[in-house]
């Protein structure tokens, strides 16, 4: 619908197209009390060059909440702030993959991740993932036939927890699995899990980091972007201490001393000041009560034959249609109306996703999100 | 000295290393203003995904600055924002480079800058500049070599203007020839321009953009890192507008909804409301002025034998050593007395500089940097 489906909404329609955070839920006034705090008594640090891994408070803030919530013990060494999770993910393939390495992504993958990686000089290879998130033994079946065609498969990125688009959690014995194969092929795991701190249920398994117990494997890129706000452009990377140095004091990074400190220094005093927690709580309710509406919504309208996942947390319902009705078609009637959604395909890196449809709940309105499955459910009843 | 002489200073030295803004230069009031603002009035845009040109009255007001100062007229396609110049040198490199390819450079050149392309898949080749920046004759001769040798040189990183290290500046015939080899070549050139605001005598002559005419081979980099701010991280490019939407629409810059959008928004407040053309008139004069008390400390202590350069603009000076002291023979005996400074070979990408030091008048204090002439001129003396 618009060049890219992470730009500005278009206007007058059902938009299903985007999942970004609410953009209502923006803490507005304590930003703007932790900009003012940095620019008072941290001007310096704030709008000058930095140290290249972060502000040490923001830092301590983040090591000593994953030691809290998660039992994640990390050296110093082993974090570092950066400017979102998108460019975490470009600094590791930047620097972790030579040209004609294969880089493995989970089918379906976050596009924008795709177009991300694609913009390398390396090749992309999808493993499918099911109702447990990556399908270990596909991975393992695809390592093997990389391996015998001479290929090297240097990362794999996967969104374990709430995948973007799926909506699905990569279970615990799939995690360990990835950890073992990794270990075994010599593969570095990029675990994009920026959806995490959003459960609305239980809290999911452990990251990847955690279960690599010497860690060695796994590179996991957090983010402000979901939990406070895309526009900071402020996330973290945690991993092997040699490889998240390397990371952290790239030429980009010593260049520009650090990731964006500015921002960075704004959401140390939000973090500090105790802002973070209540936020994230509130957060959780608000999108819980958005994914039961719309999982509530689909049980209601959608005929037999459609399927979609529920997920434990995030953004993302992820549907599957009938065959042979592909979401092209359904699209090309649903935009007759005003509804706008995201197909499959533009998630599927080696081909395929023609029956599936993204749902993001996040940031359509409540009403419109109802009236918008009532409207698809019409849609799948009349192209059946 | 350091790990990255970009980084935070050592302490109880007489610290030349650091070619930095002057930190007390900081409009801070009116960066909180603008801070303030940009929550009050825009808080939707600068904390979500945006444009991935960036903010477009931001956009806006360089397009017309430009114009304004410099009679260049730019089409909205031709700009957009970046996360500031070293980005987007990153992105040129990801993009328009391809593995194998060559990629040429001053000598010296920026360091980090050096470092940066290092960590593409591309190799370096280092043609030599003097008083009137690079030499477009070596130009020529490098790139018939490269030819015969069946290489393909692919981007020039050139900085015409204040160079850093060097302070030099590329003359008007050189850079109608840079030009011209350019597209006898196919070469694109990517200008680092970020110091040309900051001339202290005359205008600079005009930029390598607005002398390709066609407007195919330069993409030219500001930022507001040396005018304003570097903890922004914000900056533009401008240059053909195929290239232009490349760079703006990459993977990275889609996928975090263009660059920085709160800095960004902070920045165009900054501008739109008029304080920064009068805080650039301040910094000429205050950097004026460090030149002006640099020079004559050179041309009081220095022995004769030494050559430096004089800058019209910009923060640096580039000391000669005579033969056959060189600039880590000095470093070693002045770091005994707190003195540090750049030594010449971390400018060069294939080897050189061994009698060359940078002294940047930017940072350090006037009254340290007339003691730290004083010093270097005695231990010149007694070295040689």
């Amino acid at each position: 619908v618009t060049e890219s489906i992470q730009g500005a909404e278009p206007e007058g329609t059902l938009p299903f197209v985007y999942g970004h955070v609410d953009p209502t839920s923006f803490p507005v006034d304590q930003l703007m009390a932790a900009a003012t705090e940095a620019l008072t008594y941290q001007s310096q640090q704030a709008l000058n060059y930095g140290d290249e891994m972060g502000p040490a408070a923001l830092r301590g803030y983040l090591r000593a909440k994953l030691e809290r919530q998660e039992a994640l013990a990390l050296a110093p060494g082993e974090l570092f702030i950066t400017a979102g999770a998108s460019a975490g993910l470009d600094t590791a393939v930047r620097l972790f993959a030579q040209p004609g390495d294969v880089v493995l992504v989970e089918a379906p993958s976050f596009h924008e991740a795709l177009a991300l990686i694609r913009d390398h000089p390396v090749k992309l290879a999808a493993v499918p993932l099911d109702e447990d998130g990556l399908i270990a033994g596909a991975l393992a079946e695809r390592l093997e036939s990389l391996a015998q065609a001479g290929e090297r498969p240097a990362l794999l990125y996967t969104i374990p927890t709430f995948q973007n688009p799926s909506g699905v959690t990569m279970s615990l014995v799939r995690r360990r699995a990835v950890i073992e194969l990794a270990a075994q092929f010599g593969l570095l795991v990029v675990e994009d899990d920026v959806y995490r701190d959003l459960y609305f249920d239980e809290a999911p398994p452990p990251s990847l980091l955690q279960l690599d117990q010497e860690r060695q494997r796994v590179i996991r890129l957090g983010s402000f972007s979901k939990v406070l706000a895309p526009g900071l452009r402020v996330g973290w990377a945690a991993g092997p201490a040699g490889r998240i140095r390397r990371m952290a004091y790239c030429g980009l990074m010593t260049s520009g001393g650090g990731a964006n400190p500015l921002a960075a220094y704004v959401t140390e005093r939000f973090c500090v000041e105790g802002y973070l927690e209540p936020h994230i709580l509130r957060l959780r309710q608000n999108y819980a009560d958005r994914r039961d509406i719309l999982l509530s919504a689909l049980e209601l309208h959608m005929p037999a034959g459609v399927r979609w996942t529920e997920p434990g947390g995030g953004f993302f319902v992820w549907l599957t249609l009938p065959q042979p009705l592909t979401a092209q078609v359904l699209l090309r009637e649903a935009a007759k109306e005003g509804l706008t959604f995201a197909t499959g395909e533009a998630f599927f890196a080696e081909g395929g996703g023609e029956h599936h449809l993204r749902l993001p709940f996040s940031t359509i309105e409540r009403s419109e999100m109802v009236r918008g499955v009532e409207l698809l459910g019409e849609l799948i009843r009349a192209l059946l």
